[in-house]
């Protein structure tokens, strides 16, 4: 390739590189209230180069809290339009001892730019921003229709963003959303997410008594609440490790060829995943690999229990009541609603005569996203990398929960193209965050080139 | 009756009453250090009224913490020697708002006294003081040779006890043992125990990787320790709710007729008892009635589970260990280290490949205890409540553990016959402990007529 665009983005590229760190040098960490002015600070600093790379509209449009960065670069009726999703607030730096240099100064070691937020995301949300500059000084514009969609609340799980979309739906209607947040497979290995799981949550209270009692007055004749928990908990799950709730399964397909047969072409060292915690042996649902598993199948996972004594030594107590909580990881077309109520039916069904339970929902549940295969925008994406990278993208996709995939798909009946270039060993989230130089000057060029390829 | 000890007793009644609310505002609370010295105060206190009473070996014996009053009155060589078991110390009084009067200010109200320690164990044992110096003056001392034993770690689970009672066995050399630490059936009811049950204890400590895991990322293809831990809970009883552990049972002989029939003899409410604690529905072993269980089967309680995340909303966390603490109560012949060696066999049994788990044994192992409804002792104290109160005595047992009764059981050869006279609703433990004044007065008189009724 030597697109015209090319020629701009290698001119700007020393100047850019100084404002990213810039960027990277302002604390905008969206958990922590002292730093609420930082956050500002940043939301202004990406409007600001929004309008240097003259994008027209840019306004920071309120939320409840913190602002979204909008842009909007409206070149042709028909042409589609593309929204890019990225966003300006990073997490805690915590704990700071581990950093081996501090995490807002920017260091480049080894070629890679170390900061809290290099990856995640203000390396690649501010690429798109040079990758509309450089096409502005290389064509005079995009030439397909852009907005910028840039938040301040990702790293705090995007509380004002599902209202925020629905009262703007009008304004921020697209074709597709291309997301500027995330990471490629590996350094050389461009990938394409395909689907992310949706989450269903809740408490199961389970009570035998009004009081925790003796055990050698009522351990003998009156029910223990962990035990009784524990013989309800453990009804979840059958001899194949599948989740007994009946009706679970009922609305998921089973897995095609194809998509056996693209997990398979990934890959995937089941012996390295296992040692990666120091697990005795993987586990999960019978008849399927690990990956297709954490990719591809719902779970019902335990991630609390507790109830009665946790000091040390022994404490004769029959507890009078027991907790677990649970989340489900979901797939298409599971309905984190309906997921719930058969939870909420099984927990009855299981519960004994001497034990009343209830169960209580926790907020956040959201549906599974997936993208097809088919959609022209993702087929473009694979275009694009495969021209990058000389290589065909692997189609991936995530075990994770990705709600703004899943609000833009509900609101806008947008589907989301995740196209970011963050390494996998970027430590997002953790001490010592890094994105290598060359990953930030490969987005740069792979939006452009993106932006580009999806002309009509 | 009209002894001559009545005449005493009732000479000294009023005085006796003024004393016993003196040691009850001694906040002798052996579980907290800032009142050692208060704890001191009540161990000195009970040796003066040893003392003044005409008792004439009177020491404190030192221990690891808290001095033993020891009395000794030797009268005869022909006859036997009782030694009288009892407490000074008391358990702290939280939560104080709870208390209608001050905890440590000794209330009279509807008859009844309340203070921390008016039931457990003052009132009692300061009444067996009353009542060698009531047989002190009016036959010039007790018949048999009488011993005296109060300690004052009773309430922080005698820690002192067994290495002293071992050491001190020949000081201690007893024919029998009365405990004068303990309640009657109800205010009407004399009541004899036969038995209490042993304890064995454990935590349970399962681990299935060495950090806790994302649950989108692990949760479908790496084990769940709390997942793990509720399925290896669930074996620990199966669907009679008998312990499932192999081999628990072994050593238990059936219950007899007469035992089933004296338990049936024994006033017992199920609904009443449910309904106390105001559970669904009654719980326990298939084939025995509550009481029964309560009282002779032994039991694997659960009391305490605990493992991920315990706060609000959702953790999306595949937590990567989870503990379970275990007791179990013992009859006899249970071994309380043979049934920690079956229990940790089971665990390890039934943990499956993807997690590795240890059995941490608690200290506090206690071995069940039993007394012969034919021992003399008891067959005299049966006599003796059956005067007092004009009707037999039930026999009765505890599913409780004490400790005390099986090491002098297997220190000294010394059967203990409990003797006490608290109240069930006495609220020992609890706010607003209380002991009616008129079972303080019978108590007196009960141990005058004991000790006299145990010559030979």
């Amino acid at each position: 390739m030597s697109e015209a665009w090319e020629t701009a983005l290698a001119e700007t590229e020393a100047r850019d590189l100084d404002a990213l760190n810039e960027l990277l040098r302002i604390p905008s960490i969206s958990a922590l209230p002292e730093h609420d002015a930082d956050v500002r600070s940043a939301a202004d600093w990406m409007a600001a180069k929004l309008r240097e790379a003259g994008v027209p509209e840019v306004e920071l449009l309120p939320t409840g809290r913190n602002p979204i960065v909008f842009g909007s670069w409206h070149v042709d009726d028909a042409q589609p339009t593309a929204m890019i999703y990225g966003h300006y607030d990073v997490q805690p730096p915590d704990p700071l001892d581990l950093w081996v240099s501090p995490p807002f100064e920017p260091t480049v070691r080894d070629g890679k730019i170390y900061a809290r937020g290099a990856a995640d995301d203000k390396g690649n949300a501010f690429a798109t921003i040079n990758a509309i500059a450089a096409l502005n000084a290389a064509q005079g514009g995009p030439k397909i229709n852009v907005k910028f969609f840039f938040e301040g609340e990702e790293e705090i799980g995007s509380p004002s963003l599902p209202t925020f979309v629905h009262e703007q739906r009008e304004r921020l209607a697209c074709d597709f959303v291309i997301s500027a947040d995330g990471d490629m497979f590996g350094p050389d290995t461009p990938s394409l997410t395909l689907s992310s799981k949706g989450l269903a949550g809740c408490q199961i209270n389970l009570r035998t008594a009004d009081t925790d009692m003796h055990s050698g007055m009522y351990g003998a004749a009156m029910p223990n609440a962990v035990q009784h928990l524990v013989q309800l908990a453990a009804t979840f799950h059958d001899a194949d490790n599948r989740v007994a709730v009946e009706g679970f399964y009922d609305k998921i397909p089973e897995l095609t060829i194809q998509e056996r047969s693209d997990i398979a072409e990934v890959p995937f060292n089941e012996d390295a995943y296992r040692a990666s915690v120091n697990a005795p042996a993987l586990w999960g649902e019978k008849g399927y690999s690990p990956l297709e598993r954490a990719w591809m199948r719902p779970t019902l996972d335990m991630n609390g229990i507790w109830g009665g004594f946790q000091g040390a030594g022994n404490k004769t107590v029959t507890p009078c009541e027991a907790h677990l909580k649970i989340t489900c990881r979901l797939v298409p077309d599971q309905d984190p609603s309906e997921i719930l109520d058969l939870i909420e039916r099984h927990v009855q069904q299981h519960c004994p005569p001497s034990a009343t339970v209830e169960v209580v929902r926790s907020p956040g549940s959201s549906h599974p996203f997936a993208v097809s295969k088919e959609n022209p925008a993702l087929q473009s994406a694979a275009e694009v990398l495969g021209d990058l990278f000389d290589r065909d993208p692997l189609y991936v996709r995530t075990g994770g929960t990705v709600p703004v995939a899943e609000i833009f798909q509900q609101e806008l009946g947008s589907d989301m193209i995740f196209f970011a270039f963050g390494m996998p060993d970027s430590k997002v989230h953790a001490p010592n965050e890094s994105l290598p130089v060359s990953a930030f000057k490969m987005a740069r060029r792979a939006y452009c080139a993106y932006l580009n390829a999806l002309v009509k």
